[in-house]
């Protein structure tokens, strides 16, 4: 583990050094722990010009394992508590000489970034910009590993719930027993809130639980997913209740189904990402739902749950393999409902098999 | 309701006037919520010199009722789904003839803000700074109404754990079974993560939850609280587990109660937030235990969990009447274990009956 963090952050330092910054300060949470094997609370990352160091606002002691930095990797912990971790930072990158420090502007605040040209008015400031996050986007085996345990747990959680009796309960009741299971099967916690939406709440993909109840006949779309050591994944299920489906409803999830492979079977290394959501897309469109459908269909996931890339119509870019995004169209009728179908995938070239479908509970329309 | 954001409005604009800027750009989310009685997620308010108006980044549909703005509220919902809305809201300031904005630039990042002043050159943008978080320190009625519900619901959820069998049980579990009984009486969801502490673990109050099972003679730290209509208390409690407590354990823990009541016993309007802090923590540094204390012993709440004032050695500034805050003094013995008894009060004068304690729930040492 402590090796892989490492070539990570020299891969990191390499770019840094041809950018012409010396020295890099990485804040944002889960880029420091991409690079740091873990991220205690509010710690960030200097790297060079002399050795790594992870500055923390307080010693890291009660931390469970997960949230700690690896202790193989031989990282120093530098405790400042007396300072933002930042501020530490600035001042320790002057003083072991660097001329700049590329920060991630993206991620500091202008009154940070300000304390730091006060503590250290000589070292100029640069902009690391996105070149960690875009590190991320292709993962290893081992982080694709994660992501497949992650997964797994999220398929024995929403197949267990699937068991149970629906009817009657509320959407709230349903999102927080969802979060228990993946949590009984091993996940650190949920990768985002859970979404459960009944009737006319259904197939929206950021619908907040409500305490509306289960019914008859209602369809019911559940968004969630496992995190598994940061590794964060989704899926998305609509179900229908009790009674056989009426005749609209098998209509529009024949139809978001088929959308959905579609963006599936575009999944491929050198696709464009917005030929991937254009072939879920477009036939939402030609069924007459282009009002309102999402402004994407798809989006990576690792250590955070919406990474790049973005399968979008005006994403610029083409996936690669080894690439874990979700495929997740879903149309929704106001005062109706609608239908939503979520997988994680990993992009795989066709002679190792195609796209690596992660999430593997059933997509054809049950009546529970 | 509706009035009340008004004024609340009403008194930051005369404030910014004051400070040379007649418009303010209110960017973090729990600012937005206060002044505009709900927020979309990334709605940014854009106050004066027009009319108000808070931008979305997407027409905020499919939420659920606390995340709205009060409808009653009349206030302009402008969504911007393709721009950022710190950057809408720049144009739309220059267009409406502000010569400065302030902005949160404790909030907004470099890049955010940089993207503002591209978009409006001639704008100045000024610094808001802490100004509304200033505001939201003495809570009215109605919000301490919000806290007292959810202390309530808090004091349920820790009622109805105390009778079940807590042997033999993960803290993960104990962690969850607490935030769905939070939900089940109403709350939003949980204030913050839920932390329970067994065994050696007790007594640190962010303890992330482990898979470590309840054992007999444990000290069991529970810290929770409810978020009701986005308010968020905070209680904390340590039990002993099964068989009577030991020699020690009725020692420490008859110290952190003494130190706790000593510190709540301080709340008064007028008193120092130091002096608050000493009271309680001049008894656990004269029994020795000065070293590795937290560096705080109590915070405000409101519509985050940890706001101003802070209770705490250097802090300056001192309580006003109807300022809830917490009262939460611990130690922890490495290797053995802790105590922390956490409450939430309002300061009241002496002549309304002093601290109005929220969080009801016995602090006499259980065991259990």
């Amino acid at each position: 583990m402590s090796e892989v963090h490492a070539v990570r952050r020299g891969l990191l330092r390499d770019r840094c050094a041809a950018a012409g910054s010396a020295a890099a300060l990485v804040s944002r949470p889960a880029n420091v722990r991409y690079l740091a094997g873990g991220a205690p609370p509010g710690a960030v990352l200097l790297l060079g010009p002399g050795e790594d160091v992870l500055l923390c606002p307080r010693a890291p002691t009660g931390e469970s394992a997960h949230g700690r930095p690896d202790e193989a990797l031989r990282i120093d912990l530098l405790p400042v508590p007396d300072s933002d971790p930042v501020v530490a930072a600035a001042g320790l990158a002057a003083e072991s000489g660097a001329g700049s420090l590329a920060v991630e502007e993206h991620d500091l605040t202008v009154a940070r970034h300000r304390a730091m040209g006060k503590a250290a008015p000589r070292l100029v400031l640069a902009d690391l910009g996105f070149t960690v996050e875009q590190q991320r986007i292709v993962k290893d085996e081992e982080e694709i590993g994660c992501l497949r345990i992650a997964a797994e747990i999220t398929d024995q959680a929403l197949g267990e719930l699937l068991e149970s009796i629906l009817v009657g309960r509320t959407e709230r009741h349903l999102a927080l027993e969802l979060e228990r299971r993946l949590v009984d099967h091993g996940a650190d916690g949920p990768a985002f809130a859970t979404s459960v939406a009944t009737g006319p709440n259904s197939g929206q993909g950021r619908h907040r639980p409500s305490d509306r109840r289960v019914e008859e006949g209602d369809f019911l779309s559940v968004r969630l997913g496992a995190s598994y050591h940061g590794y964060r994944c989704e899926i998305g299920r609509t179900f229908v209740i009790g009674t056989a489906p009426t005749e609209w409803q098998i209509e529009l999830y024949d139809l978001v189904f088929a959308a959905q492979r579609a963006g599936r079977e575009a999944l491929a290394p050198g696709a464009a990402y917005r030929d991937v959501d254009h072939a879920a897309r477009h036939l939402l469109e030609s069924a007459g739902h282009g009002e309102g459908l999402q402004s994407r269909t798809g989006h990576g996931v690792g250590l955070e749950i919406e990474e790049d890339p973005q399968l979008a119509p005006t994403a610029m870019g083409k996936l690669d393999a080894c690439v874990p995004v979700t495929v997740e169209p879903g149309v929704h009728l106001p005062g109706r409902g609608g239908v939503r179908i979520d997988d994680t995938l990993v992009v795989r070239p066709e002679a190792d098999g195609g796209p690596e479908l992660l999430t593997m509970t059933t997509k054809e329309l049950l009546a529970l």
